[in-house]
């Protein structure tokens, strides 16, 4: 499998930051992607996001990524969209701009070719109403960072086909975006209407002086902006009114929207004066950081945020971090094991960096954080020889039994990493295994990890043979790597030629 | 010292799910704190906020937690407030009942005392009004769950003292909350303004079934919610802006506030049918969790989000995160080492709990984790000889060379976990040192870890011997451990003993 979509083309027209988000997460699934940008710096534009995606992706998930789809830029518009299954339109938010683009793109696409808009706003019926095919004409609505925000708003016209709205969502849900349909069309949309109101709401306050924009900003992350990464409005109420349930909570609420508080209603006059406030207000709040340093900063606590929820309810993961975990086992499930692994060396198993959640103070890796590498080294291991979540839920595992790390070197944020691993020595209930990790270019051997793994029945609670299955895959590599020096390093202990003694 | 904030008893006046926030705030800080509730249940509903709090701080934070203070639940407002120096109310929200209760609080509590009121919506002007001390006189708005999310917003009336909003915000800082002054004041601050703009839009979008309420929580938490837990408004908006700016980005979306969106400014009526719509949507939505559960759910995502955020920054933490590594800064700081460590045994140095973050899909603690406590527990050795934070930064430090790791049993979710540490040897470079890690009740031993630890000066980036001052404090724990039984494991390497091969 090349893409883990059910399409393998796609076509992004106008490549700016929210056209070169699609175009990194369609890449990134394995999709090829056409680009159609007459922007004079749209390549300089585009390279810019895929490199921010590209690093956010890694940090994000030790998932097997797919290979990158093929990324080319066209002359025109009709060589981007003639073969594509797909094609997003992502230019500025104008009706006549889009309904042209959109006009061209429906003329020059193969007809049963799906046609997306990022339209934040505008009506879908309106940007059909003069195609030929408008029933494949739908809203898809990402927000910004496109490559790591998981939501689409997929919205229908009155001409839109029941069938265009099912296929955008597939194609999204199967790319790890998170595709939500919006039952009517209505300017805006759903989270656009949200963010407008508060927005109005927020220019208020700034221009009356209630606050400055930072003191607005705190109040909402230190409070309900940590609710609503994990929960939206109506869940975190139902909780509010407690075991009286939500029909109470409104009871309670209710009457306050009737309060002097909605007086605010106005639409604000945004004049130089209050522009000039509002950024001269920004300009302080952010304290001499670049955009470029803002943007990672907001890349890096998405990713731990996300991370954060994947190990939600329990572990099975609780939104945006149940979607990824739920990406990451598409993508273990597609991985197959390379035919042929290279035995004439120790198994090159995993390829990841030093995420910003595993720096210490010091800006060095956390010492624990080089046996989660080592231990993903393992799973990769496991899963070459067929030990894999199926297998796993069937009742079997191995365990690890025991670890012994030697640290040499210093691993940084951001540094790649890689590992290898060398069987010292199997039999039917063990594996011994030597791992080594490296770290940056030119590559420095950073650790060393030995281990022995126990095949257990998980469920009896107690070692067991491994069955036949997993032994014929394991034994080629036990026995090429029988060929191997065993390296001098493995069943050292600790501390016995030279005991310290103090002084 | 026994309380972090420059008080050491509060008085909190209503318990219920914010009042019994404000107890668990003041008591984990080491803040005695006597409470009057007339409400029958009082006890057993600040008992339940209680518990989660205790809970959620347990898996938040592995820094040393002081002595709980003194809870005391009291006949009349008259004992609870007669000598405490912040009195919190927290009664039902209505001006006269509140303006009594406060007027009570007032006549009977010393006259310097803090008086805040919990008060989401009422002026502090008109609830000072009619005090005979109204300058100490201020809001105090939390949000719930108030024993994790850090924010109160402080507004002060006409007649509130400068410093009494001063000593508001040094007292909320030294409890780790984060207190933000709001300017001026206005009916319902700032977060319930913006709150209350976006509930009236979300209301009308389910009242005309644009969505339900899934599709709009769905919105907002895979999209800008992961935003606001680390931004807020302006200055996620000032990323969107890209190198032009805020002022660019204000002149782009600014017309916006013009469009056809702002229609929906009415506010709605919430009648029976909408009600009854909304209710029946968030029964669907919740999928049979109860609101227990829910609300378990939302403190363990709340705890993993906040940590991962103080990962934020290459390390430095950020938003909620920096607060929280500020905060366990300050308990570290006043964590004085026992006196007398008991040196007859193995020492007791880390107790904490399997956190949520810490799971795999197996319900097991995670592989890593355990040389993460490890690694905790090896801190909590290091800080007793006197190489904490300050020694670290001056330019010397102790790292681990070499660990071994032998795992005995499983650890569950939430399973207490206790670790000892005892010196098997050293010398004036080497600490070799063995740790045995016991989870549950009755305790089961659930692993080991040998390591050998080097006395580097990190800027020359080799060993150094380590100075009078630390070798003096490890030398009585080095002689003590000496006359306990050096621990069979030690110096154990792996698999020599009998080599597995493969059959």
């Amino acid at each position: 499998m090349t893409s883990l979509a059910p399409l393998s083309r796609a076509a992004c027209i106008g490549g700016g930051v929210i056209g070169g988000g699609w175009i990194a997460r369609f890449l990134l699934a394995g999709i090829d992607v056409k680009v159609f940008d007459p922007h004079p710096e749209a390549q300089r534009i585009v390279g810019e996001v895929l490199a921010n995606a590209e690093r956010a992706y890694g940090l994000l998930t030790n998932a097997p990524l797919l290979p990158r789809g093929r990324l080319t830029f066209c002359a025109s518009l009709r060589e981007a969209v003639t073969d594509a299954e797909w094609i997003q339109e992502s230019v500025p938010e104008r009706l006549d701009l889009k309904r042209r683009v959109l006009g061209e793109i429906d003329a020059a696409a193969p007809a049963d070719a799906l046609i997306g808009s990022s339209t934040s706003g505008l009506l879908p019926s309106d940007l059909q109403a003069e195609l030929t095919h408008p029933e494949r004409l739908f809203v898809a609505h990402p927000y910004n960072p496109v490559y790591l925000l998981p939501l689409v708003e997929i919205v229908g016209g009155t001409a839109t086909a029941p069938a265009t709205i099912e296929r955008a969502k597939a194609v999204l849900d199967a790319i790890g975006m998170k595709g939500v349909v919006i039952a009517r069309e209505i300017e805006a949309f759903v989270g656009d209407r949200l963010l407008e109101a508060l927005w109005r709401e927020a220019l208020w306050l700034i221009k009356d002086d209630i606050c400055d924009v930072e003191t607005l900003d705190d109040v909402i992350r230190y409070s309900f902006g940590l609710r609503w990464a994990q929960m939206g409005l109506f869940q975190t109420y139902r909780i509010a009114g407690g075991e009286a349930g939500m029909r109470h909570f409104l009871a309670q609420f209710g009457p306050c929207l009737k309060w002097p508080w909605t007086k605010l209603t106005d639409v604000v006059d945004l004049d130089d004066a209050l522009v000039e406030k509002i950024g001269a207000q920004s300009d302080a709040q952010a304290a001499g950081l670049s955009i470029r340093e803002l943007e990672r900063i907001r890349d890096e606590n998405l990713v731990g945020i996300v991370q954060a929820l994947k190990a939600g309810r329990g572990g099975e993961g609780w939104g945006a971090g149940k979607l990824l975990a739920d990406f990451e086992q598409r993508l273990l499930a597609q991985a197959s094991p390379p035919e042929t692994p290279d035995l004439s060396a120790p198994l090159a198993l995993v390829e990841t960096r030093v995420s910003p959640a595993w720096i210490d103070y010091n800006g060095h890796m956390t010492e624990h954080r080089y046996l989660q590498v080592f231990g993903d080294t393992t799973d990769a291991l496991l899963r070459l020889i067929g030990v894999d979540l199926a297998y796993v839920e069937a009742g079997h595992s191995y365990y690890t039994v025991e670890t012994h790390i030697r640290h040499l070197d210093e691993a940084k944020l951001g540094e790649e990493l890689r590992s290898t691993c060398q069987i010292v020595a199997a039999d039917e209930k063990r594996i011994h295994v030597f791992h080594r990790l490296f770290a940056g270019a030119p590559a420095r051997e950073v650790a060393t990890a030995e281990q022995m793994l126990l095949h257990v029945d998980t469920k009896a609670g107690r070692a067991a043979p491994a069955p036949g299955t997993v032994l014929a895959r394991l034994r080629p590599i036990v026995d090429a790597h029988a060929r191997l020096d065993v390296p001098p390093e493995a069943g050292r202990s600790i501390g016995r030629k030279r005991e310290p003694v103090i002084a």
